[in-house]
């Protein structure tokens, strides 16, 4: 049963046409071009940089590059990851975390995959992300469960300021 | 290290304000109250009124009214509920799931608390509060955890569109 629209499919385009044309400012707009169409082509943009941001996450680990992947993550003690009801908070606490949990003697990175993905925008300058993470170990295990992250949009471009990890294990 | 302030702190303000004006269509605005000072205000509202959401919720949930708890969440098949790699789908199985756990022979509800609560807007009609939870039961353990709420405003006021929970147990 569906609740009445929300309020941001009736305010939120206003918003955006005004946030387009401030963005757009002295930009030339073809004639008959509807702000809606314009709006659905930013947010389309917006969902693909942010999916892009995840392709590179899944390529840095899978070639065991930690520090790439980590670019995906807002560098500010700000960031916070949630993981089976601990609260690792910093962005310097999360790759600690990684690397105790996939670096350490005995441990591995093993091959990432994500699916079921998910991509909301939230705002013109946020977005929450689900899905599901799955790793194939080299003994054939398949560690996984779901995840998820929210994003803003920096200078630098779209980073997780937040990431909630629950495992199905 | 913190980076580069986002763009919320710069664009937002203006859309903000284009949002206030918006909604204060007609109305006076009282000369030499600024923008900021209004937009902190309506801020401030949203934000007392997605905690008044959740003390709403811990409220029912002490006092076993199951259905005035969910009533924070969207009712709509599109919810999503997170929890230990598991994925619900809808408003419906979410309250299924809640049934099966908390109220099935055997099981009880406990009393509810929310602490470490973080409420932060990602845009004007959307929100995530992180927080951790815990319940105690009547023999006295007292399972807890992690949750991330991700929130929306509609016409009936901000509801739970999805929720990630994670379990120290």
């Amino acid at each position: 049963m569906k609740m009445a629209l929300p309020f941001p499919a009736q305010r939120s385009s206003v918003l955006r046409a005004v946030s387009l044309l401030v963005i757009l400012a002295g930009a030339q707009m073809p004639p008959g071009m509807s702000q809606t169409t314009k709006t659905s082509k930013v947010d389309t943009e917006k969902i693909s940089a942010i999916r892009a941001v995840l392709d590179k996450q899944v390529e840095a680990w899978n070639t065991g590059r930690l520090e790439t992947f980590m670019e995906g993550y807002w560098k500010s003690p700000d960031l916070s990851f949630f993981s089976a009801g601990r609260k690792v908070l910093g962005w310097d606490a999360t790759l600690d975390r990684y690397r105790k949990t996939y670096q350490a003697e005995g441990r591995e990175m093993g091959k990432l995959a994500f699916s079921e993905l998910d991509i909301q925008l939230l705002g013109p300058e946020a977005a929450v992300v689900r899905g599901r993470w799955e790793l194939v170990l080299k003994d054939g295990t398949k560690p996984g469960g779901l995840y998820t992250l929210i994003f803003r949009r920096f200078r630098e471009g779209w980073k997780v300021i937040h990431d909630h990890t629950s495992s199905n294990q």
